[in-house]
């Protein structure tokens, strides 16, 4: 796929929460709403490249059911006839799973993971299979496109769940996010990401088994992200043995924060000087409407906080490499030549590493995890910027982690808020919220998006 | 695979540990070490029916190898050449992966679990898969039989790992424990069985994600299962986000445990008469070794333990009930015909349980353990019987998991350790120890054997 003579439509996502009152009066249908997706495949996707496999046959006839069940006024639940995208990582019966790497090339597990078992179960229309990077990496061997400027990385892992959401192909799509996997494709593309508490969503028959790793949804609107994720969770828990994700079954109502903590982070120094204009600015008008700001200057756990997450990108680097000794280690066994440079170079780092060296990583996220938890009865919610800047050109790189690596070391929520933007590129605004008060942040950030929109 | 009409030899386990500094002398070899292993399969596999599939060429072959290092002094570590098994839910390259059930006839997953890597990169010699009930769950669809009375089970699930461990066949296997899969048919085939503390060993690539599910070797000696299971963490770890096992990387000296708790537990009233006076008769030679012994009577907090656990097995069963409505719910969702009535009945009761009941029993655990934790600092460990009796006649019932799910549900170290006998059948005294103390409990287990051989 190369992108097209012809200059793309602008990307417009596609909400579903706020079709449903349509569908239930007649007026629209989930089988409509899926075929307007579907134009929008056709105009985007041979340029993007989103999806790494795709079963319009089968995505229609759910869209039927689903029509029909609306019609009769008993839809599955609130999402019953929703579009969406699966991450190439997690297992689908129907179609094959594939990683991003050549190890998987055609390879079917022939069964459902928990959380596609628990969207058919609520009648979602799944699309198919969106890109990702080799097995949710730092390589892009898939070659998925910016649908804001074609020459542009999507971000990654999560690249073709967030170019699909983008251009309306799909509602929303399951992400993974361990490192920056979901927060910054969101951002480039300028969709709504939802990365959970860690342990909130069941990431059972998905290749991301690591312990700061968590599944969510990139959608078209919080109230879609959340409706996604709590229909999971639902039907099938969280992670074995974590409580799963709290809060209602309804999108949480929009609430206004009375206090909000700035991070800058490791990321500042090296934000492009628009990003951080378009932050400033963004926090000058939450000021004022009203909302007290806490920067490290005016609170001094917010210095400590600050402190505290500079080294995230070293000690989730950490973690993360000696988790993949396996499997990496075990693919690399069977043929080295289906490994990339750069997982081969990161697998060698970690099998250097001893077992008393994770361990010394492990603490030290307990550590910080224990000073960020103090900021909770101080403030309603961490804001700071998604990325350094909208997204850069080329699309071997999928652009830096460092705005992302903070909330993935702490195991806390975190948002997407496609809210800002830079030379006409979408930007977000990361809101970064409290371990196991996932609903709270999402009232943050309806309010949040209310309030900059 | 039918009892034979000749009576078994008397199944004789093969330490491994011990044989090594012939290896080393050059008076024995690995390849000499799995020959006569290949004798015990020949006597006893057709009887005892314990592998699902073995590959004795490719064992010879790693055998070959094994002996020239040990006799150019350069064992790969101190399991180097050593024959073992894999219980079949745990994924292996080159043999398919079977989980006991029909849904994964002749199934091939194509790479090793982080065990079976951690395993050959340590020289061990895989001879096969062994067989598993469904799904490591309660049914046995194989037809496994106990070395010591072809009429009786070899319990599960890790039946076959029990009962070549037994015979000869291997000197170690893989198991995994949720609720009493390991120590119970240790217990019955007399054989050692080192379950971990929770998180201990790398599960990577198997069909347990459960959140009390542990891996552990079902070995001839103890020394040998704290090899196996050291080799493992030493190179893949514990579980993602645990520490994985601590000690020492040599078995750890015997140690004379100060005080021991007897705990009675819901298992005792329903005990066989010979198994309690066993289990009696080894506390009184104990107590006269100098051992102090506490009990409900002389020890309040072992009667606060003894309630805390006296739920454990209705605790037990509801969390992995839960944990399983994923994958047991997409397998049923493929082909109902090809899952257990008792699979599919206790999937029913699970998918009526809600995500608000799973956290209670969730809370209710962390409650007991807490409970349990407290007797660390008065006790070094604590014994009970590691099963009802010795094993069961017939093979459509593994039988009671009543004395397993306290040390499963605490999510603490247990040893097997074979020094019971009733009626000549082999019984287990089971000795619990502490989270994270696994060594402290071995030294505790290499006494105990001592003073009760």
């Amino acid at each position: 796929m190369s992108p097209s003579a012809e200059p793309l439509p602008t990307p417009v996502a596609r909400p579903f929460f706020s079709a449903v009152t349509a569908f239930r009066s007649g007026e629209d249908s989930p089988r409509a709403f899926l075929d307007r997706c579907l134009e929008s495949v056709d105009e985007f996707e041979p340029t993007v490249g989103a999806f790494v496999h795709m079963d319009v046959k089968a995505a229609e006839q759910a869209a039927d059911l689903a029509s029909r069940r609306w019609r009769d006024g008993k839809p599955l639940s609130p999402i019953d006839g929703m579009p969406v995208g699966i991450k190439d990582i997690i297992e689908t019966a129907d179609m094959p799973t594939q990683c991003g790497s050549p190890y998987f090339e055609g390879h079917r597990s022939g069964r459902d993971s928990a959380s596609v078992m628990a969207l058919r179960q609520a009648g979602a229309v799944i699309l198919g299979k969106t890109v990702t990077t080799e097995f949710a990496g730092p390589s892009p061997l898939g070659d998925t496109r910016n649908p804001w400027d074609p020459r542009r990385t999507p971000g990654g892992s999560s690249s073709g769940s967030a170019a699909a959401v983008a251009c309306g192909m799909v509602t929303a799509a399951l992400g993974t996010q361990v490192i920056g996997s979901m927060v910054r494709p969101a951002s480039y593309c300028g969709v709504v990401a939802f990365k959970g508490t860690v342990g909130s969503i069941n990431r059972g028959g998905s290749h991301d088994g690591l312990s700061q790793s968590v599944h969510g949804p990139l959608a078209a609107s919080l109230e879609d992200a959340w409706l996604v994720a709590r229909t999971i969770a639902d039907r099938v828990g969280g992670d074995p043995g974590y409580p799963g994700l709290f809060g209602p079954a309804d999108p949480p109502d929009p609430a206004k924060p009375r206090k909000v903590a700035v991070l800058r982070t490791a990321g500042w120094p090296v934000a492009d000087a628009g990003a951080r204009r378009a932050f400033e600015s963004a926090i000058e008008r939450l000021a004022s409407a009203g909302v007290e700001i806490a920067t490290a200057e005016s609170l001094p756990l917010v210095a400590e906080v600050e402190d505290a997450i500079l080294s995230a990108g070293e000690v989730s680097l950490g973690i993360v490499g000696y988790e993949t000794i396996w499997p990496l280690g075990a693919y690399r066994e069977l043929d080295r030549s289906k490994l990339s440079k750069t997982a081969s170079d990161r697998l060698d780092a970690a099998q250097a590493m001893t077992l008393d060296d994770y361990r010394t990583l492990l603490a030290q996220r307990e550590r910080v995890r224990a000073v960020f938890a103090g900021l909770a009865p101080e403030c309603d919610a961490a804001l700071t910027l998604s990325a350094t800047g909208p997204a850069p050109l080329g699309i071997e790189w999928t652009g830096d982690t460092v705005f992302n690596t903070p909330a993935s070391l702490l195991g806390v929520p975190a948002l997407n808020l496609p809210v800002l933007s830079v030379d006409g590129l979408p930007l977000g605004l990361q809101a970064i919220g409290f371990a196991d008060r996932d609903s709270d942040l999402l009232g943050t950030g309806r309010w949040l998006i209310g309030a900059l929109a």
